[in-house]
């Protein structure tokens, strides 16, 4: 990772980053499925027309891992992430067909110094993808945990 | 997938469906980071090491996408699944680590059938997934769209 540029104290709640855009081929959605998710929809055109899908869809699990990429390339590479200790909720709104090309932003909801690891804070964010035609076909909402620029003046607050 | 063993009527509450388990590689988890999410720690052991997780871990999104192949090969190749809206919550209790053997297993915790979508109804799940030593390393809960085996008998129940 390169420089960072975010720090915790970066995050106010509703200040928006872009992520990255990413293509979404035949090849990688059948690669994907191949290794993790071989249900026929995710397999092959004929089997994804034949499902209520309508078409080759990626598996929601491979749309969540375009996500994490997207993030990584849109703004967490930038960032002190600490990592996130899991996921508050995560819809498959709309089916992600091949040929589609994501985008789509990540919003602070909530952010908090924590108690329990001095010098970090726990970032809650509002993540939502969309496709060339700007329909949402993921939103979820999850918290990363971001160092602190300046831990000594936020830990003060927090304990005052 | 082969003949189908599971429909809606065979999830009852407490039920649980044994997942299959899963060897994580170091060579699968840098595969995973370099295409999804390239942190450092999920790339070389001597930063996995330098990180909180204590060694080369998979990407939180590797853990969910192996355990979605653990589903399927333990026993949702075998059931009616049309796919799922979702996840409800994830946690990534643990690190994940290169050389961990992962099992697991899906208990059913509620389901009713959908009057929206007839001869469909929705199972709501709870996974875990442990590594050799017992530990959970993640947890989480979706629900999972199932069609029914005789969808008029148990339509009439849910209108009655």
């Amino acid at each position: 990772m390169g420089a960072i540029e975010f720090h915790f104290e970066d995050f106010e709640p509703g200040r928006v980053f872009t992520l990255a855009s990413a293509e979404v081929t035949a090849e990688a959605i059948i690669a994907f499925a191949a290794e993790f998710d071989p249900q026929p929809m995710h397999l092959s055109e004929e089997a994804g027309k034949a499902s209520i899908l309508g078409g080759l869809s990626a598996s929601g699990w491979h749309t969540a891992s375009l996500f994490m990429r997207m993030m990584y390339d849109g703004w967490l590479a930038r960032s002190s992430s600490e990592g996130s200790p899991g996921i508050e909720f995560m819809e498959w709104k709309k089916p992600v067909l091949a040929g589609d090309t994501l985008s789509g932003r990540s919003t602070v909801i909530e952010a908090r110094a924590l108690r329990s690891k001095p010098g970090i804070g726990l970032v809650k964010f509002l993540h939502e993808v969309e496709n060339q035609h700007g329909t949402v076909v993921m939103r979820g909402e999850n918290p990363i945990m971001m160092r602190l620029r300046t831990p000594s003046n936020v830990m003060a607050e927090v304990q005052a």
